[in-house]
């Protein structure tokens, strides 16, 4: 009903990094993308086959150095509910090598709504008395802007399903101030979005110290970074922006506690390609995600105290 | 690029109201499940099967009164990948009766992973040259959380395929206040993101003025929602939480404007639960629901002007 899980396999890992699975076929080899398109055609099936092939080279490589991923839904609706068949595959995947599964889907509703959201990305759903896990993540990112109504729905599915949730606080974005930063009853918005975090947390408490209700901060922003992690002693942060979107080691220190928890920083870009940014072959691709995974694993944690709990 | 193809549509079947398409099982008759289960198992396939058989259904009763329908993403999704297959084919059937399609997936993110939101709900992919479209409605709902940088990719594929979005302003859900109702720099949240959608709307302005950039505004508050018809101008509206969540005609009037254009009034269990709530056999759900739809449409055109262009 927390971040325990996660944060013991942060732990075990002495890595407090993900690695975002953001597909686009222009990162996939040609020889994966031949292969898949040979069996399926160029559709909505092949491109999603690729991406899944992919996935699956990417999992294989990372999955003892690092403890999660973060498959982000918009990169397989891109491809219909074939890419979401491609999405749910490489869920199961990452779960069966042992890895924690945030599905990046800034999902938010109200009532039963948000319920069936919750239901599907992170809870079970029966079919006349039969059960299935339609996605089966570990965690959601959410948007808290509808209030509780929206975010009570997920915490009583987290605390049956020892799963997590990430509220967007403030994020990796250039406009993200736009309102995120504007003055809400004299200060940002973003601390009352954090405020609220740190409320709706309360039903669910784990044993490390942070509850089930995180919060999204970018690394863009590391002032803001220090401050929300001063403001929400008991919320977990995802902190993306590291690397492609600007932010360095540097500035996501101030996202972590004394024991080097608290947080966990995401890359994407940066890994799915650096294959191509490091001008190697297609058929080192997983090697070459592998090698960028443990360089931001040390350019990180050289800034960190030892990670323990 | 705007929403005149759906107020086209209004003025036709003078019917400024959408049918929501949020399927449960429990609204589905028995012998529809029956059949379903019979030919797919008590299986998700056989779960969405029965879903795309119910939609059918309903839209074939209801598509020469009503202009639009909104299926609502969560509600398929909790049938995971099979699920999101029948919200394809629920779509593709609605268009091919006529219907304007507005997505509720109140999606949202930034950059090129928004742009992907934008291609798989409104737009087209590209599959090595191949073109195909993955979901195809003609608006979605999103939140605006994260400022312009969420938005701008949804105007330019608005603008290409004559599409539209509506932002969440003020939601019907009783919390809605907890953040939307707060003072940002002296007036309501609410008002500052109706605001930023005017301005969102210039690049995309309609020939009858209204942009592509709609709002969400709820039924439940009834005078947000006249004061935000004055503010918004050229922001056409979705009105949710008409019937059941507990908003009447009279409640929406402060959404038209003087030609009776201007807005479009949800309502989803009161249409698909008629047969229940009748106390009608489950063979007579679509007849049920069109009755409850064309109340409907006379309950809220009986305080409107005559809706015309």
């Amino acid at each position: 009903m927390s971040f325990d899980r996660l944060i013991r396999k942060i732990v075990e890992t002495k890595n407090p990094t993900v690695v975002g699975l953001d597909p686009k076929l222009e990162y996939i080899p040609e020889e994966l993308k031949a292969e898949a398109y040979a069996k399926y055609g160029k559709t909505l099936e092949g491109a999603a086959e690729a991406i899944l092939s992919f996935n699956k080279g990417i999992i294989d490589a990372i999955c003892d150095v690092v403890p999660a991923v973060k498959p982000q839904c918009a990169f397989y609706e891109r491809f219909g509910w074939q890419g979401m068949k491609a999405l749910a595959e490489t869920i199961a995947y990452a779960k069966e090598k042992g890895m924690f599964v945030i599905i990046d889907g800034k999902r938010n509703d109200i009532g039963s709504t948000m319920t069936a959201y919750a239901v599907a990305h992170l809870g079970d759903v029966e079919v006349e008395g039969e059960v299935y896990t339609p996605f089966g993540g570990d965690a959601l990112t959410v948007n808290g802007y509808l209030g509780t109504d929206g975010i009570s729905p997920l915490t009583d599915i987290c605390v049956k399903k020892d799963a997590g949730i990430f509220v967007l606080v403030k994020t990796s974005n250039p406009s993200s101030g736009e309102l995120q930063d504007r003055s809400l009853e004299g200060r940002p918005l973003y601390a009352a979005m954090g405020e609220m975090c740190e409320k709706w947390g309360e039903s669910c408490m784990g044993e490390l110290g942070y509850s089930a209700v995180g919060a999204v901060v970018g690394a863009t922003y590391p002032e803001q970074l220090a401050e929300m992690r001063k403001a929400m002693p008991h919320t977990f942060l995802l902190v993306p922006g590291y690397g492609a979107q600007g932010g360095g080691a540097k500035d996501v220190i101030g996202a972590f506690d004394e024991k080097g928890l608290g947080a966990i920083v995401n890359s994407s870009r940066a890994v799915l390609t650096a294959w191509q940014k490091q001008n190697r072959p297609g058929s080192e691709y997983a090697a070459a995600a592998r090698d960028e995974a443990i360089r931001m694993r040390d350019d990180i944690t050289q800034y960190l105290p030892e990670i323990r709990l």
